[in-house]
């Protein structure tokens, strides 16, 4: 059993910074894209051996140090009372926009809701060398999705509720909150020992919006989960930084917006095992730059409690697969 | 002449903030659009007597205290050699993306590429009773719109050619802070005493490549420009604010994403100007809301060495006028 991961998030000395990279699975790998082309990325999401089998793929094709849980950020909340669908962005035909649409949203029961998400990490837990990584969407986050109805520009509906309706927004919020704890600590009753929350979209906020109406909410959120270390990933979120230094997770994910040394000092220095940063867009690249940046990166590393390299967001689609193997590669082998 | 604008910028002590608005003059304003009906966008950048009237618009229906040219930031790269429409976002269908592309384009020369924005200059300066602020893209902008051949999400062409193919990048950079100087110097030769250059697109890098790749052109387009006050907006880009603040110009347009005191500490306490800050989309939100979120504004300004009052970001189509009509109103009577 590899546990570089959970060495590093115990707070342990390494000789390296374990790798894995976001979106790991997915479409620019063809062994994914041959999963993928017999059935829908909903159908793939909700099968547990097919979801079990492309979360394994990148750990026997790159060689990562940890896998993730395949899935989409936006399974649980389906079961919630949103009608779902990938086109290929997600779309919520029934956007949740008042305090009835709220009111009708169900508290998940993930055993219950989404009982392939369980399978599928039992599945995996069996035979993996490497630790199994559960995530969820961070409650902001789905809750973007769910009042503007998919992905968004602007975010004006959310931002609207927020400001026009806080009552309809801390309600969702909290509802929101209460699904996920169940659905991570789900996760990691059932095999994985350490869970990442994605807040793809905290960044279209200010500051004192974040602070006052959004990461309450994480911190109950973190406050609850048990047994597991937790990452926190906020995207484009570095000048909220004091206020998350006061999260009570393991490891907090950096975009490449930052640099390491200067988010760990924003975060309060030592505090937080850092993750990341290379921006994705690197491996579109060459070899050279890849390795000077990512050394950069290492040994921005050094200098944390500690450090598990991945990239700043996703893996995107058309990425190079022979660069991405380049990389993991790079990193195990220390930068030589 | 109401002269405020230029006051704080000339570090005069004020009673009030003067205020105006990115893209104050556009589509949410019923009197833009029943100009803009009758010709395309390009005619109407393109056309000194439309274009001096749409101007004119916000100052004479909000009262803002300062003019901006309308125009559109790759209305002066068209004539350098790139094929330029609005579908409404703009396409260009022969990007830029090798040393060969870079070399066929041209130095603009505004009195002869672009005489129409000049002699929107000279009808305007003629009536217009506040300052009119001329503008420019930043030369990285408008490297990423010629090199990605229109708007993009990630970015991937510009990344590579800065990272495989730097020499192409850093010619292509030259040509555009060239011509950019070329261009701001002839509106403030012709009566503009304030210029903003938008790097609208400067928040997809790492601060290392904005640092390295970036920063020295908006550097050498600063130092260039006489006799105007120079206001530079890089959006989505606190995390850059120490390297910004070596910069030689006026003030600082600050995105929502960072308070303004907070701005201020990073960029070096007192040494410019501050321009902002709140979220355009506050707009959408309620009376009561705008008054508390400006008044923040408001008074964190106060402490600043000057202050613009000014949204975050530019005026989204869809914003109701009667808001914006009453933001103004609000800032010139000092919140009350």
């Amino acid at each position: 059993m590899n546990n570089l991961l959970i060495d590093v998030l115990d707070g342990k000395k390494v000789d390296r910074p374990p790798v894995w990279l976001m979106r790991q699975a997915g479409r620019y790998m063809p062994e994914y894209m041959e999963v993928r082309r017999k059935v829908t990325f909903l159908e793939l999401c909700k099968n547990p051996e097919l979801a079990a089998k492309v979360t394994h793929q990148p750990v026997d094709i790159l060689g990562v140090d940890a896998a993730i849980l395949f899935s989409d950020i936006l399974i649980p909340v389906e079961p919630m009372g949103v009608k779902l669908d990938f086109d290929p962005a997600p779309v919520i035909s029934n956007p949740v926009r008042t305090q009835k649409d709220v009111d009708r949203l169900t508290i998940l029961e993930p055993y219950k809701d989404v009982p392939f998400v369980v399978e599928t990490v039992k599945l995996l837990v069996k035979d993996l060398n490497v630790p199994l990584i559960g995530f969820s969407g961070a409650p902001f986050t789905l809750a973007c999705y769910m009042v503007e109805g998919g992905g968004s520009k602007n975010f004006i509906e959310i931002k609207r509720m927020m400001h026009n309706d806080y009552k309809s927004f801390s309600t969702l919020m909290e509802k929101l909150t209460i699904s996920t704890i169940k659905y991570l600590q789900a996760q990691i009753d059932n095999g994985c020992p350490v869970v990442q929350i994605f807040d793809t979209w905290a960044g279209i906020l200010s500051p004192c919006e974040y602070a006052e109406m959004v990461l309450p909410f994480v911190n109950i959120l973190v406050d609850n989960l048990k047994n597991a270390h937790v990452v926190y990933f906020a995207k484009d979120s570095a000048t909220f930084y004091k206020y998350i230094s006061n999260l009570k997770c393991s490891c907090i994910g950096v975009d490449w917006k930052i640099e390491l040394d200067e988010a760990d000092m924003q975060l309060g220095t030592g505090k937080f095992v850092l993750q990341g940063n290379m921006d994705p867009v690197i491996l579109f690249t060459n070899r050279e730059k890849i390795m000077n940046i990512a050394k950069l990166i290492v040994d921005k590393g050094k200098s944390l409690k500690g450090h598990i390299f991945n990239l700043g967001h996703g893996i995107l689609p058309n990425t190079p697969v022979e660069n991405v193997k380049y990389l993991v590669e790079l990193i195990k082998n220390g930068c030589q």
